[in-house]
């Protein structure tokens, strides 16, 4: 059980920053992939952030969720937004949608103050 | 492998059309989760379709493909909103987002036509 | 888009049966494990498909629907049994769970029959 | 790891409990879609609840699996219908079918004593 | 139900090389990931190819199944380096592992002659 | 956040053994299964359990990626090897896969020494 966000997005950093260090040619091409889907420009950041939020909860990735919860925020999403967003998982997902949208919701909690 | 998602569609209505008369209560409260979620307003509803688009990309439901893609459409989603909510995909799912996501573009160009 | 399910399981039984000549020894071990599943006495076979085919609907795996709607329909699983069993995945798994849990209902007419 | 799912659950209690509060018209539709699916009448709840918890341990949801052995416990479920609830999943799951059906085997003797 | 694994590929090709036209940056960034990916050295392109088989087979995408086992081929797979990659993956996945790994043996037949 | 794999490993034998115990017939089937796959011959059990691997993280399973690291290590796998199965599995998972990878490379770390 998670007890702050904060300091998880901190290890999920930590973690991910070593696997960057120790295969640097595959990392650094997924580190293009994410830069390349930010330049687009008919969709804001934020929405696409949003989408990837959408995308964590759906799938149960608790690393991903903290992970793009704090890039939502960073990207100027409110409370709302993210509840939203937390709402089509449920539509999409159910209980497990529910669970991991409160998980998400506790992120949001933790990071924005 | 579809040949046309306009036809294919249909074939979800049909299919889920039948599920509702069959079990009308617990599918009822489904429909009114759907509605439910669709009221919220800090996001029009073009950017909760492209997050349920984005979800069903990477949950492989090409049925879901299919319906959000036209539900996405009908709230005035263009070809680059779509390209970009793939894009999310790909980031997030890698290969089998990207094999889906083409699916994806598929319906787009069949549906808009 | 499946026309019958009653063709669709024979292919799928075709290609299973096709999977255990070239491999027997895994396969066979497998088949052992689906036997012993089958054996124990709490819960009545029938229950068990309709597990089998919970998990089915829930995990968007078509050849399973088919192969585990059959199974309960031959320990005597009725139509409102089925449609309880895809409630529950539509509880659990939102509209992916409706749409698939909508290729459950059509495999049990086309088998039933 | 999970100490004591007695505990934990009492967490996914109150994580899911401030997503109803703050998002209450779409959860609350959330919340008559379970109650729709408990009012059904051709299977009794016990077994609704078991395969809540053999999708559960398939999609790897650790809340989810708290939340449905207690719910199953509730209603009447015995170990042998746990463990005969996990085989399925097993045969259903192989590997991480097992791991995470050890987890149920864990909750439920946590939650039940 | 695939009658031929040939064709199909074919499709998935046409398909995936629509999206890459359409959205050339962030797909130009997944196909350098890719070729990142084949270029690391201790392990040799056969073994890799075998790896996204396995995975595709427990994921569960067809698409992802034809375009690996094609792959696996084209470095070298024999059909019983194709059969312990499904055993692999019916230990990891149980019977959804079975009959994705059966289409797996299928393409494998269409595609080597 | 897992502080070391060594321990949490301990933790999912444990609890498996746990429910081999208990339901000793669908558990022995299960491990003759493990057992068959492993007696196969075309290749080395490194590379079974590499795929074993990479589907772990694919699938996000974090006892699976503790286990199967393990045994990857026992059957010879260097950090080079983990390493390419972490990028084989980024390849076909985006961002999840790398999250999940890079606990699988903790892992390796944690238990290699």
């Amino acid at each position: 059980m998670v007890t702050n966000y904060k300091e998880y997005v901190n290890g999920v950093d930590q973690r991910i920053g070593t696997l960057f260090k120790a295969a640097p040619r595959p990392m650094g091409a997924y580190g293009n992939l994410v830069q390349a889907v930010s330049e687009s420009s008919s969709l804001d950041n934020k929405y696409k952030e949003l989408m990837a939020l959408a995308i964590s909860i759906s799938i149960r990735c608790e690393d991903c969720i903290a992970f793009h919860t704090r890039a939502a925020i960073n990207h100027g999403a409110t409370k709302d937004n993210v509840l939203e967003t937390i709402a089509v998982a449920v539509e999409m997902g159910g209980g497990p949608g529910a669970v991991y949208g409160a998980k998400a919701l506790q992120a949001y909690t933790d990071l924005v103050t």
